[in-house]
């Protein structure tokens, strides 16, 4: 457990830092969020795929965002991959770490959206260094499980 | 390399961020990046305590300090562990992540503050949750070197 330990408690600080120092939107604090995931996404991919093989489709990226990227973050795969092979991809985790430490009660699915943002930006911002754009959500219908969906634009 | 980027990525984010987004007073946004540290210090050293046995001396915890806490964090150990007996332990860093990747010339020498701050929190949290007061400093000569002067408050 203590592996992942500070990234998952810098992770919190900087959700209640930007809680509390900004005006109080939650839509823009959602997109500040989205964006430094965005950046680390982007940092960090560059920094795994330095020495791999050249990617041979789609399908190969993705699943390599659910096996290393997913676990250099998480310390755990991505459960359940699947695609209706028209660009749609979706991502399930069943025990996602940014969730695991809130109380798994309906009451809490209003905030899972903050706990998500920053994670939906880390995905975007990985395909996006290996030339993919996309549009990545999140869903959570029974905590601590979620979905990332990612919809692929074509360019 | 790859195992502690996702905390590096984010930590360099959060830097990025409270400068950016602050008023642009130095002090200020040192004092959040140490604040938010602490937190986190805090945070990390109870799980990491969870299961060790009672710590039987001051130098016992800095000792921790220094092995597990740094090693959780960082993925090396303190590389020098001084103490003048009286309250003061310096621990050295002779390759700190967070300055790695910064340009080891001089001309960078005054960017090291806000590199350091969040560590130096970083450890008075944690000895805070052990019950040992502290003030932490820091100090570089050569980059990516590092010093952390810890003075212990008696109460």
């Amino acid at each position: 457990m203590a592996d992942e330990a500070p990234f998952q408690l810098l992770h919190s600080e900087l959700i209640h830092y930007i809680y509390k120092s900004a005006d109080g939107e939650n839509g823009r604090n959602i997109t500040k969020l989205e964006n430094m995931g965005f950046r680390v996404g982007q940092g960090l991919i560059e920094r795994l795929t330095k020495d791999t093989a050249r990617f041979k489709d789609e399908l190969d990226i993705m699943k390599f965002v659910c096996k290393d990227f997913w676990t250099c973050v998480f310390k755990k795969q991505i459960d359940n991959l699947r695609t209706n092979h028209q660009g749609i991809y979706v991502l399930q985790d069943n025990k996602f770490r940014f969730l695991s430490h809130l109380s798994a009660g309906k009451q809490y699915l209003e905030h899972a959206p903050k706990y998500l943002a920053f994670t939906c930006g880390l995905v975007r911002g990985g395909l996006s260094s290996l030339g993919v754009k996309s549009i990545v959500t999140a869903e959570v219908s029974v905590m601590p499980s979620c979905k990332f969906q990612v919809m692929i634009q074509k360019m």
